[in-house]
């Protein structure tokens, strides 16, 4: 099995920045407006952003992990990490899409450390085991040490259609089950026929959503595919570290326009790798997901907190409240209780708690959003 | 239509005696040990007994209604019944069985009104119109006062199981679609076969627990079919209205054997009726009984409380919790939230709430029964 000490990177520069101002409804009702999913716990008895950066350590101590969030999660991001710096923990004044996200971080890391090599990833993913993980993380941070943008890709299990896709060329190293290609081309979320065809073809990867640079590499590739904005966050650099630094941040920020990572550097560097490990990878994209992440007793009913199912099977019981779910002769249907909503839904339909959202928006009920 | 004005009856003489003793479990979570169905509000915005004594008005005022309930309960039913003369409320010691509650019943009202003629009838059935059920009332009582013990019955709807039958005999009587009938026999709870032959037989009535009869007649059948039982209760006779009264029913009561009225009295006696009347009636036995009684939405869903039924479709959503319940994509789903406790079963299914509370017993989680 392949372990971080193995890579050649000086792991001392390793940062990690976690990129956490989701809100999404998926999670409803226990992620909320002001408690979204990776700040609430779906999965263990963290929270999923604790248990993000719980899921790099001893790799990336706490004082090398940045987040960055909104003005209105970052009081309780702080409170949840109080192993982390606080002014590590950034607050995005509005949000302004990825590139924006990604730019404002290398700045700061690259003010924070020259050398640094920065490993963006999303707050709120399940990966196991965590050994795996770093191994790949650090075959990525010594790949981008060379220069190279990386990618995270995980080879398909089945023909997503929710997914985006990497296309692997050329082999760039192998080793201990790890690989390194270059990028042959990333492709959008596919329609059925095309999950299926990259399924079956074997040289296509999941888009994990997680990157790794080198700082300066990044700011460099940034000012020569996507200058403008480059150029709109000069002033952040001198800020870093100063009173000035939210109105400073706020000043730059409002302006900008939204532009991905993807369509902002990704579509048009000729430096990137992707790299595929040996870990297991869910985004938890929803209840659905769950059955696949927490523990079932024999006839597949995943219970927390106060449960009695009589009969039951392939069924999620999720009670919050202290309040006991009998569930009687249920078969694939989940129930969550919180304090003031309870969700009762069939597996396979959880996608549609949006629709729950969006009457309840419709209804005026900001309290229960 | 029948009126219960049209009947020979003087209605001063007549009263009711509602059973509500009862601890049943079917409608677990709302109905709870120390607050049983007939104390709770199961159908509409009464309580299930509040709803027994308002049916009965005018034609037996809040005056005329005797309650037989247990000691655990008393104190509540008087709560929820102001206009009932506190010691009408009468506290069985222990349950000893329907022949003793009718007995200690006939002997109270024997004491208020000599000419009294009293209706027994359980806490917990929903009967509609309530004019037609008075009209049927004061044909009982009619009945009754010439020297019979009177029964109702219901025209079948269906092949029931769960009730038993009663065989109408020779016609006494039929005016304005009321019928009374010498009864041939009284049947056990049928097979489906049996069930069904009686339904398509036309001859047999849904035994609905409900009786009339002169107290002193009863009294004078009892002493006759019965005379062990009478004799035991002699001393409440004098003690009625005295401050021995508690310590007297007690001395009675404790020793008696158990024994329904059934055995003891109506399959014994010669000078049994049934009156079947027009009216709808329901024993509200279980939660999936509701589907029938609750006003429902387009799609046949019935809510109570807030719910947000999407794409939902004959299913029940009460939460008396002020919790939202969402339900998405549910068919035939019933779902009950109470403070302590979320109740999630399927229709047709609901007999099996005895399960959970079984299990609850067996885990010793008094608090919840």
């Amino acid at each position: 099995m392949p372990n971080a000490a193995d890579s050649s990177t000086n792991s001392e520069h390793v940062y990690a920045v976690i990129m956490a101002g989701g809100s999404g409804t998926r999670f409803w009702p226990i992620s909320r407006a002001a408690a979204p999913k990776q700040l609430v716990r779906i999965v263990g008895d963290a929270t999923m952003i604790q248990a993000t950066v719980a899921r790099l350590q001893p790799y990336i101590p706490a004082e090398r992990v940045l987040i960055v969030t909104t003005a209105a999660l970052a009081a309780e991001t702080r409170r949840q990490l109080p192993a982390l710096k606080p002014d590590h923990v950034i607050a995005e004044p509005v949000g302004r899409d990825t590139a924006a996200c990604v730019a404002l971080a290398a700045l700061v890391i690259n003010r924070i450390d020259p050398q640094g090599i920065m490993i963006l990833l999303p707050a709120d993913q399940v990966i196991t085991p965590t050994v795996d993980f770093q191994a790949a993380l650090a075959v990525g941070a010594a790949t981008a040490q060379a220069g190279n943008l990386v990618t995270f890709g995980i080879q398909p299990r089945f023909a997503a259609t929710g997914y985006g896709y990497i296309e692997v060329g050329a082999a760039v190293s192998s080793k201990d089950g790890i690989s390194v290609n270059r990028v042959a081309r990333f492709v959008e979320k596919p329609d059925q026929a095309n999950a299926e065809k990259y399924l079956a073809a074997g040289t296509y990867r999941w888009n994990a959503g997680i990157f790794c640079w080198q700082a300066s590499t990044v700011i460099s590739e940034l000012r020569q595919h996507c200058a403008w904005l480059m150029e709109a966050l000069v002033p952040l650099e001198a800020a870093w570290g100063t009173a000035a630094w939210e109105k400073v941040l706020n000043d730059v920020y409002q302006p900008l326009k939204r532009i991905s990572i993807d369509y902002a550097l990704m579509e048009k560097s000729q430096r990137i790798c992707v790299v595929t490990g040996t870990y297991q990878w869910d985004d938890v994209g929803s209840w659905d997901s769950l059955y696949d992440h927490l523990p079932a007793d024999a006839n597949g009913v995943i219970s927390r907190g106060q449960t009695l199912p009589i009969d039951c099977h392939d069924s999620l019981l999720v009670s919050e409240t202290g309040q006991l779910i009998a569930g009687i002769g249920l078969t694939g249907m989940s129930v969550i209780a919180t304090k003031d909503a309870i969700l009762v839904v069939p597996k396979g339909r959880s996608q549609e708690v949006k629709q729950v959202v969006d009457a309840l928006k419709a209804q005026g009920r900001a309290e229960l959003l």
